[in-house]
């Protein structure tokens, strides 16, 4: 049986409620689109006020129609769409797109009319894309709809789109047509106040049709739901689809607009690039990136490393894609001895053996050919950036064929920019036509190899889990627990430390002490040197009232510290209660670095890493990722910082103990995964030793939910 | 009289030497391109194998051209061009283009080729263009001049061009063409064996038709000259013209390509960025972008600030306009409160007045009137942004008219992002004859706005000199003789200190001891605490020697670290001479930042900024400038670092003393401009006290010239 997304997708007969015989207007540009499309099923326009449109027999309601119908589209005023699509629910249609605007975005009225929308479509179980869209495309030859007022049907193709803006479904339809690029299913999510991104992603996952999915995205309805259908679809083991994502709102007056837009929460960014990265989503910048990058996507081999060569016949353009292939990661290596052998035997004289290769503006097919099959055969040559700039004498065309030919032969991602001088149309003809992107710019080409490359990359990483490490879940409630009944919201250091022990977090040697001969005794336990803290509900800056004392080495220093400490906090916090002091160990120097968790109210917990120190704090150098983390997340938020460098050893310095780091990350992703009660969590600093010497949380922060 | 490089641009005769009878060569190309250009001068085809080329009678050599000739162009075999170039000497040319490779590029013979040439065009004074180029253009109808053998003639316009590389040239040419871009003059440089970018920018300069000179530049010829000519420029009080350039070479091994293609040694692109920064020219990123720039600073009017309003009739793009004005520094303000209560009478009720501002789907011509003049009309909003997303009943070309009309009244900077659903090229085509561009991304549209605005900001900047201390610039290079006349190459820190206060640095109180009495009478003067350090011409590593003690508060602590330190050093570095031991006063903690200088081959002293520490090395937050330095470039070089706002405050800390680090980094710049011999030159650190507290070398490092 055809379930209700198939109904939407695949139905064998629409009723357009609302269709008008007003050229120019929606009901009647949608109706000639259904018609023009050549829809392989029955269309049924329904309106009482006419007997019939552009041919076809007009029915004065849905519950008139004497046959079933699989899709309504309605376009009627808003005032009356919940009537309509009630109507729909009666006569048993599955599935429904509504276009007409005036709900959520509207505010006011239009909420409470999306909430009953909604309703109705729950009630029946009607499967509803909008309201508020522009409407539903599908180019398969089975069906050929198109439910949409737009004025582009787009030729059929492998890439489906979801957008949750009408705007860009135009913009992207219009863009697709000049740029030969082919659609499976388009779709125009608009208020998503029935199905939104997720179940779509689910239906495009397992659609035939369906190689390269784009999006544009405002929010997401469920983040974590959202990623583990794309990693699903990213991950696949013999199938693969590339998820490539536009998301606005990017900036906070971005996201403000969003909001006032789509009316709804647009949740922070840096939490949209975690997830986007966690489940192997690519992110693109522009609306342009990302319609360069689906480009090669959808018919382009991924590449197997990312060495790269560019070709060329002029210098300029050469230097240009060599830049940008360097910005973007890319490796333009010099090329393999054993190609420069069978280079100079190929290839005239002039050509100098580098990469780029400049093949000289005289250079014809057979040159273009024997390079690129000469470095593509070359194993350690990943992708060919191919550049053509024309003379009166180049034979464009044949250049465009040999290349389609040699890269079909070697199953290695080409991407091209052909430059016009005199015309080079045609050649671009023939590569897109043979599935190899060309662009106008040299920058742009490289940008997209550097694309193919990650998800590459992507597709073929170490698979790896969510580490369960045996902890004492149970001890560190408890302590939860007694914070709770104290009727406070957070824990004190020990506490804080305890709970971490719990979880097997190396924490410093620390015992607490209610008198001087108990802060002696922990010191002489401990061993010296060692540091006093006080220990208070009512402090939080312990070292701004001198409640801190570092570096004591014998029992009359730690004697007098401890004097000196309840002294300080006596005077300046005086009814602050004193719960003992803290002895600790005083840990050798090392690389401080900071984990932090934030339970989002949208996201659940995220989970940062960072450097410690004031300029990664001023930079912003740290990552985010929604817990729980995988083993090669953990190691990855570190080594995305851009500071990692320092703990890899810097100019010099020392090498880190980074699997301490990221043994610490994992036990904190299930730490907070385990335990919701936490609302926060700092660890700052985490001291991290040499290389094998591992690491100690020497100063924690634990808040929970109030 | 006509100056040489008149005769280049504006020749009313011209000698093709080398012009062909074969269609589709160079020499035919060219050829035909000056007579269908209609060139108002007269055409003289010298081809002593042909009687005429193309209707017109053709001569065996210049020599035999019975009228004088303003401009040879030459398109000769490389072995014969420099006998040509003789020739055309003898012949009393004032200017020549040769079109022909086979030079510098190619190395060997090219290289003696490349010379001879230079000497016959230096002999003869000849304005001379090439070789290895497209040749130039100059559409002033007064010569209506197509001397290349590209295939496209541009139409007139404001924007010059200037090109290292003949391909982009052609690239350049033909997306002209698509977007409606005029050109006034055209110049491909080729080998720039005769003239280089810094004449053709000084004739740009008193060109009446430019008014935005692009560049495409792989190296520059002599970088300081380039800064003085651009500067003025960029800095003309009254008709100040843009320059955009587009760099390329930027990575390291981008440089290398650059290096093999032109023969020509790329400097570190960091220099670069600090060449354009000081002489306001604005640097694309890639050719996309220039071409987007010029578009833009063809017509439009400079923002006087960087308040921007988004008008758009669709959310999505608007989001993604406001996404990218943010990232690229622009303010997208919110509507003052006056011009709120204008539009809530001018428009309808639907549009809510935020920024972006959402004129909705149906948006006519009076909407969008009304919306852009009310705001444009605010002395806050300094730019506008206008986004069209048209529907079926759209009146697109009525609102690119009313666009233009608001556009021309307010003079305030407009750029429009028209995306097509329905057909909007006819109102892009009205926006674009009026001087408005239009893009079909939001976030180029934004990009643009931010350089116009940029630009503004450098015409505007306050003027500031170079300022002059009183400084003992005799004291200093005696100092530096001294050291020159031992035999070595780096001074010793108490020397590298003197000459810094003979410039007038505060530096640390300090002394030199040759005994423990020395070193204690010296503490004593200078107070306690102090610290030790040796100060020998062998150790440059004090600390791993042990040869510095810090916080010594007491003549007794004194004495032992004195001999703790000659112990120390005795024992490691058995030969080391030991000058004496430097006492210094223990400094106060504060912010460090770092000030250096390295003397480029090519350049010049570079003076270099960063905030101390090795994040900040890792991230490389550091800002160049060639010196001398101007007093808002010292500011600037401290502003631009993305540490700054630690100085400034961070997340409560204290503000630092920022004019104390302008100071010295401007005596730091007349120091290096005196005194040549410094190579280099580090102080590392000054540490920084709180604001009005000054700050003070407390270490410093100078190598000199060997």
């Amino acid at each position: 049986m055809k379930s209700n997304l198939d109904a939407l997708f695949y139905p064998t007969s629409v009723a357009v409620i609302g269709a008008s015989r007003q050229p120019g207007s929606v009901g009647h540009s949608l109706l000639a689109n259904l018609i023009d499309s050549r829809f392989q099923g029955i269309i049924y326009p329904v309106n009482p006020r006419a007997k019939g449109i552009l041919g076809l027999k007009c029915y004065s309601s849905v519950l008139e129609i004497p046959d079933p119908i699989d899709l309504a589209v309605i376009i009627v005023p808003a005032p009356v769409v919940n009537q309509i699509l009630e109507e729909c629910g009666q006569k048993g249609i599955p599935a429904a797109v509504i276009i007409s605007a005036g709900f959520k975005e509207i505010g006011g009225a239009g909420l409470k009319r999306e909430k009953e929308i909604k309703q109705t479509a729950a009630k029946y179980n009607i499967a509803l894309i909008g309201p508020n869209c522009l409407g539903l495309i599908n180019t398969d030859q089975r069906v050929s709809l198109n439910a949409t007022f737009g004025t582009q049907f787009p030729r059929p193709g492998n890439i489906s789109f979801i957008s949750q803006s009408g705007a860009l479904c135009v913009a992207v339809l219009d863009y697709a047509k000049e740029a030969n690029i082919g659609f499976a299913k388009f779709i125009s999510m608009g208020n998503k106040a029935g199905l939104t991104e997720n179940e779509l992603l689910r239906y495009l996952q397992h659609d035939e049709q369906t190689e390269v999915i784009l999006m544009y995205l405002e929010d997401l309805v469920n983040g974590r739901e959202f990623m583990s259908i794309a990693r699903e679809i990213t991950s696949h083991k013999s199938h693969p689809k590339p998820i490539i994502a536009l998301k606005a709102g990017r900036t906070l007056v971005g996201a403000r607009a969003a909001s006032s837009h789509t009316g709804s929460m647009a949740g922070s960014d840096k939490v949209y690039d975690a997830i986007f990265q966690q489940c192997g989503v690519l992110r693109g910048e522009t609306l342009e990136e990302v319609f360069d990058y689906v480009k090669a996507f959808a018919h382009q081999p991924l590449p197997q490393g990312n060495n790269v060569v560019i070709i060329t016949n002029s210098g300029g353009p050469g230097i240009l894609a060599t830049d940008s292939c360097i910005a973007h990661g890319l490796n333009v290596l010099p090329l393999p001895e054993k190609a420069r052998t069978k280079l100079r035997q190929a290839l005239p004289p002039t050509v100098s053996l580098n990469n780029p290769i400049d093949l000289i503006a005289e250079a014809q097919a057979e040159t273009y050919a024997a390079a690129l099959d000469i470095l593509l055969a070359e194993s350690a040559v990943h992708s060919a950036l191919v550049i053509l700039t024309p003379t009166a004498f180049t034979r464009v065309e044949e250049i465009a064929q040999v290349i389609v030919r040699v890269a079909k032969r070697r199953r290695k991602p080409v991407v091209c920019c052909f430059l016009g001088v005199y015309d080079v149309s045609r050649g671009i003809e023939i590569l897109e036509e043979n599935g190899l992107p060309d662009y106008r710019f040299p920058e742009s080409a490289a940008r997209v190899l550097a694309q193919l490359t990650k998800f590459s990359w992507w597709v073929k990483r170490p698979s790896t889990k969510v580490k369960k490490y045996p902890v004492k879940k149970g001890a560190a409630r408890r302590i939860l627990r007694q914070v709770q009944a104290q009727g406070r919201n957070f824990l004190l250091e020990p506490e804080a430390y305890q709970v971490l022990q719990a979880y097997g977090f190396p924490v410093v040697k620390f015992k607490v002490a209610s008198s001087e001969a108990e802060a002696v005794q922990a010191a002489e336990e401990i061993g010296y040197p060692v540091v006093l803290k006080v220990v208070s509900p009512n402090i939080i800056h312990k070292f701004d009232v001198g409640g801190v004392r570092l570096d004591l080495h014998t029992a009359e220093e730690v004697k007098q510290a401890y004097q000196e400490i309840i002294e300080n906090c006596r005077r300046k916090v005086p009814r602050a209660q004193l719960t003992g002091i803290i002895v600790e160990e005083m840990v050798p120097t090392g690389q401080e670095v900071i984990l932090g968790m934030n339970r989002d109210e949208q996201f659940g917990p995220i989970l940062m890493f960072g450097l410690g120190g004031i300029y990664v704090e001023a930079l912003e150098d740290v990552t985010f990722r929604l817990a729980p983390i995988r083993e090669l997340t953990a190691s990855r938020m570190i080594s995305q910082t851009k500071a990692y460098k320092i703990l890899q050893g810097f100019r010099g310095g020392p090498q880190y103990d980074v699997p301490a780091i990221e043994d610490c990350l994992k036990r904190l992703s299930q730490l907070v995964t385990d335990l919701a009660e936490i609302k926060e969590l700092d660890i700052n600093p985490l001291r991290v030793f040499e290389k094998g010497q591992g690491c100690l949380v020497i100063d924690a922060r634990i808040i929970l939910e109030s």
